[in-house]
């Protein structure tokens, strides 16, 4: 529905107060979206409850009312996966922000869904700890919805993703009731591990109102290596050399063209002279000299190898810092070519063959098209850019990108990949699931959905259809 | 049913091949059966597939005929998971034992479904790597088995549980249908990770026939601390002061009664002259001199704050061996009073006040009861042993500790507990799952299951009744 009616207006303001109930245009457009601009955002309302039993009463009402509900936490989402799109209502959990019962020897903390990712970080920060999913919108994403999307980022390789920091989580299903699952164990095999099933499922089974978080140790100061190899392959061999011997906290890669772009629009230094096909970024944790003289070790024995060309390690934290900046300011620097973006993952192994293809296709039929090259390449996970000419109009770039998608989706599947390795599917990649899942997974996550979600309100229409 | 019709026997080798279907009284006995010793083994008869296929054939065979099927791994399950004990089909993975693609880049390597635990330790040494899960029944359990019960071991606060080194499964549901999860993906945010929900199943929604396993860096030479405590407050001292600076690998417990009787029956040595209440084994790696240093820096403020009373370090790998033996040894020592055991956890900080429970609780009512605690106290998994007195009869001596269980599980469920910590539920814990899990969770349970299994024969009966 479009607008609520007057009757539904009052019961979710006897729910979460008076002015819990947003329903003017820019609430709606505030609360109702996320960081893909393809969907307009239309909810009926939005509701900001302030604790897990007013999330309850108003998922209960929307059962009884058969009103399709969307969770948003801080819509920084590149899927659509928080899009309320067609009358929705909007359950923001920005009010459950508290962080409360820090347990040094668990290591953990209890965090209401809201809390947001920095503000985690700091917290553990100032305990000592740290916690170590770390993402570009770490600002302002919150925890229920990292978890719900399984966010990963740049630390992946060494920390995994949010799921393996998830030590509890309770979840509001679809028909109100509150499940407390795991409850903070470090082991706990008695049945089905449902935690496991509720993230990354984009607010399709429930709300995540809470977690307990785990902490780490806090690391060392960080190393950075840059180096400068001639192929994909070579990537791979330094990947092998160096996870053989260290705990590598980070393998990120790049292309000479993306170095081109930051190099030119950032006012960054190459990181030396000489050009080569791919460059791979190292990030190590430095516990002793020796870490460091293994990494120079390594480093020599690539040289001889002929997989490593130039190369520079940073001699400070400072120096670690504005090398890491050849990599992350790669986004924001091709921005400016409204880029085609897919976030995609084969195994590791496979990747130097995959973006082969992909570029063969893409240069075959697009000979105009730039490739931008960047990704997690310690885990699979390459993004795919490819940038609009300055020539050719908008609309016209759009429609030609689309028989990309197909192209890449169909290689992605020959290859086994993954369609979305940490985006999540949302509305954005919903067509293309099919390429990664078979029908009869497809099939199971919608009966599994519909044990959570019997009436089917849980963010319907995400990930796939009912 | 107790023997299968000479038409079903037919039809079951036409699959799998004329020997590979047994019926005899040991056959029934040996595979029919766990390292528990409660439920008299009686299935109908015990299959031996080839292939995968031959797993999918047997599994639509039996739903057609509405036939119970149990899988069958390394048979040393201690919650009578794989125990068939009412004329179901025993499905034995045991042919499907090969090792296959090893990836040195991705370091993974597929397994069937058979392949035994140490297969896949020497396996990986072979190739320079780790498999870091262990534990005691290695030389027999399998793999299929392994995640089917998310098989944990000693050094779970540091390399996870067997669910942390799935990157893909293959799994044959209760229709033989063929999901192949996750196909060793380490991002793949595509949809809900059903992979996750397969492991620790224990079977009932279908039979993992294979895996891709990932591998680790090989570790260092181990170090092994053994500090002598005060109290239990103290042991949780000493793990959060370590844990701050060191990654462990392992941080297990075990009491005084505990030391007494390994000392005793094992011809082992005190690690040191002074008896405390509690000791602590601590391992790490050293990679450096400088972790060896900051281990004794670290024990030094413990002695200084009153927490360690005494304590040694390995000076070389066999010492660091047979420090472990004092931890080790505890389980086959204590056998001979027939002890009372329950694997179960807590949060690691509720653990001293927990302990202190439970032993008063059972010392009240049976003062002539010794208690043995031991286990993982770093992933707050402990051992609770009941011992035999000597003058009790067994039968006796049982029906007390069923009043036992009630009350540790009363305890276990009031501090948030699980009833099974890695043991899983199987048959033997089924009665009290709901002292962990709430009517809601085991519900979504059944769903799920129907979902996977529509006719219900896939080991049912095991974890919940339909």
């Amino acid at each position: 529905m479009s607008e609520l009616s007057p009757e539904l207006v009052a019961s979710l303001e006897a729910i979460v107060g008076k002015d819990r109930v947003l329903s003017d245009a820019d609430s709606k457009a505030h609360y109702g979206g996320d960081w893909t601009r393809v969907y307009r955002p239309a909810p009926c309302a939005v509701v900001l409850p302030g604790s897990i039993e007013q999330v309850q009463e108003v998922v209960r009402l929307a059962a009884r009312e058969n009103l399709a509900v969307v969770p948003s936490g801080g819509r920084t989402g590149l899927s659509a996966g928080a899009v309320a799109y067609r009358g929705e209502l909007v359950i923001a959990l920005d009010r459950l922000n508290s962080i409360s019962d820090f347990n040094p020897v668990e290591r953990s903390v209890r965090c209401g869904a809201g809390v947001i990712t920095e503000q985690l970080q700091n917290f553990a920060q100032e305990q000592g700890l740290f916690y170590p999913v770390d993402f570009a919108s770490a600002g302002s994403s919150q925890i229920g919805g990292n978890i719900s999307t399984n966010a990963g980022g740049i630390k992946v390789i060494r920390h995994g993703m949010t799921r393996d920091w998830v030590a509890g989580l309770k979840l509001v299903t679809g028909t109100g009731e509150l499940l407390d699952l795991n409850r903070g164990l470090m082991k706990n095999n008695a049945g089905y591990d449902l935690r496991q099933l509720v993230i990354g499922a984009e607010g399709t089974l429930g709300i995540v109102v809470e977690a307990t978080m785990r902490l780490a140790r806090p690391p060392q100061d960080p190393v950075v290596l840059v180096l400068g190899t001639p192929d994909m392959a070579s990537v791979m061999e330094v990947l092998e050399v160096y996870q053989k011997r260290m705990d590598l906290q980070a393998f990120e890669f790049f292309s000479e063209l993306a170095l081109q772009k930051v190099v030119e629009h950032q006012g960054l230094q190459r990181p030396f002279e000489s050009p080569t096909e791919f460059y791979a970024l190292l990030e190590f944790e430095q516990r002793s000299e020796a870490d460091m003289e293994l990494a120079m070790e390594l480093f020599e024995h690539c040289v001889e190898q002929g997989w490593v060309i130039d190369g520079v390690i940073s001699q400070s934290v400072a120096q670690a810092e504005s090398l890491w900046r050849l990599r992350e300011d790669i986004s924001e620097t091709i921005a400016r070519w409204t880029p085609y973006k897919n976030d995609i993952s084969t195994t590791v192994s496979k990747v130097p063959a995959f973006l082969a293809e992909v570029e063969s296709v893409v240069n075959g039929a697009y000979p105009d098209f730039e490739i931008v090259w960047f990704g997690h390449i310690g885990d699979g996970n390459v993004h795919l850019n490819v940038l609009k000419p300055d020539a050719l109009p908008k609309a016209e770039f759009q429609q030609r990108c689309g028989e990309v998608s197909r192209w890449v989706f169909e290689i992605v599947q020959r290859y086994g990949g993954s369609v979305s390795a940490e985006h999540g599917v949302g509305l954005l990649k919903k067509d293309y699931l099919h390429y990664s899942r078979s029908a009869l997974e497809v099939d199971l996550m919608r009966q599994i959905k519909r044990a959570f979600d019997p009436a089917g309100i849980m963010n319907p229409g995400k990930i796939f259809d009912l």
